[in-house]
């Protein structure tokens, strides 16, 4: 019988880091010869990138509603999580996904701040059983990520908020951290060295055995 | 003060007649000298009508997860509501909205069978307070409705289901229509005159002394 693949998830905001970490998880996930599944949100199927755009453009000539954005990004996440990373685990393939559900919960939850029953009901109703073994959540002070994101280039819609939006977002962030067992917040304000030693430790001890089991 | 605007919906399934009930509606508005904004759903907005044309789409080269269905139709809805609807009622315009809300519990909770909790929660999100003032429900033997439909020109995906998804449906509406009172049941097997004549009487039972009032 095929052992379940494991669902690995990088998250945090805008500059955090996510590339390099997951850069440093590919690695790891080589060196331990397992077959790896790459993701990201939204998007990751041709309609979910359809959706992705959707999202992310700047001229829509009209209000794109909060609700509607939380709606968009669940109609991504479902279709994603049906197409590609259910199969994936299914076949014993590991999956690595560039942002996941903790995402919704704090841009839209705590950024927005969306009513959170109504985000609870579309997590239950979406997710199922299908939850991360594993999210590593990178944890940087807005001000520092977002010029980090900037110097990267043109900002998206979501990109363009005001700060006070990004501290709300970390906040819930960190509020989510403190409070399941399968989220390892790292310093992503350290040198990178030092990140990627955090990364690799984390995946160490949650899945010591697991990987040659 | 701008007395608030009344909203019309017509509700049914393919090949009932809801164009021409439109027609009829249409009219009697126009008889009445009430001003009037005409939507369609899932659509109505430029971002609306791209979610329309992704949902409608036959060849998606993925499965739309009946999930994704469901998300979308609200997110269309709630940037129709947002941006069009309310306005609107707020103006003092009326709404005549060529299906809404009542679509989405027949077709994804009756057809699809999805959870009824995550539609009613999905609703209240959604909804608020903009509630239809009247829905007119042409009912229409499933059967004879395809043919009807089929013979307009090619079927969308919706459309291309089993007779099994659209009988679902029309219990769902049926069953929706005789516990609520703001919807009024039209049987359209009728001749279009007796359905014309139906229509222009639940109008005026409904809105007798408020049109001129």
């Amino acid at each position: 019988m095929t052992k379940p693949g494991k669902f690995i998830v990088v998250e945090g905001l805008e500059g955090a880091g996510k590339s390099s970490a997951i850069a440093t998880i590919t690695n790891w996930l080589q060196q331990h010869q397992l077959k790896v599944v790459s993701t990201r949100e939204p998007g990751g199927t041709p309609l979910a990138e359809k959706l992705r755009t959707l999202v992310k453009q700047i001229d829509h000539n009209e209000l794109l509603a909060p609700e509607t954005e939380l709606l968009l990004m669940y109609a991504a996440r479902v279709q994603l999580l049906t197409n590609i990373i259910r199969p994936a685990l299914s076949r014993g393939d590991w999956v690595l996904a560039d942002r996941h559900d903790m995402s919704s919960r704090a841009y839209q939850g705590g950024g927005r701040q969306l009513d959170e029953q109504l985000i609870n009901n579309l997590r239950s109703a979406v997710l199922g059983n299908t939850r991360p073994d594993l999210t590593l959540y990178l944890d940087i002070d807005p001000a520092v990520g977002l010029s980090r994101a900037a110097a990267r280039g043109e900002l998206d819609r979501i990109e363009q908020e005001q700060l006070a939006f990004f501290i709300r977002t970390r906040q819930k962030y960190l509020q989510i951290a403190a409070t399941e067992p399968d989220i390892v917040s790292i310093d992503a304000s350290q040198p990178l060295a030092a990140v990627q030693q955090a990364i690799v430790r984390a995946l160490d001890n949650h899945f010591s055995g697991l990987a040659n089991g």
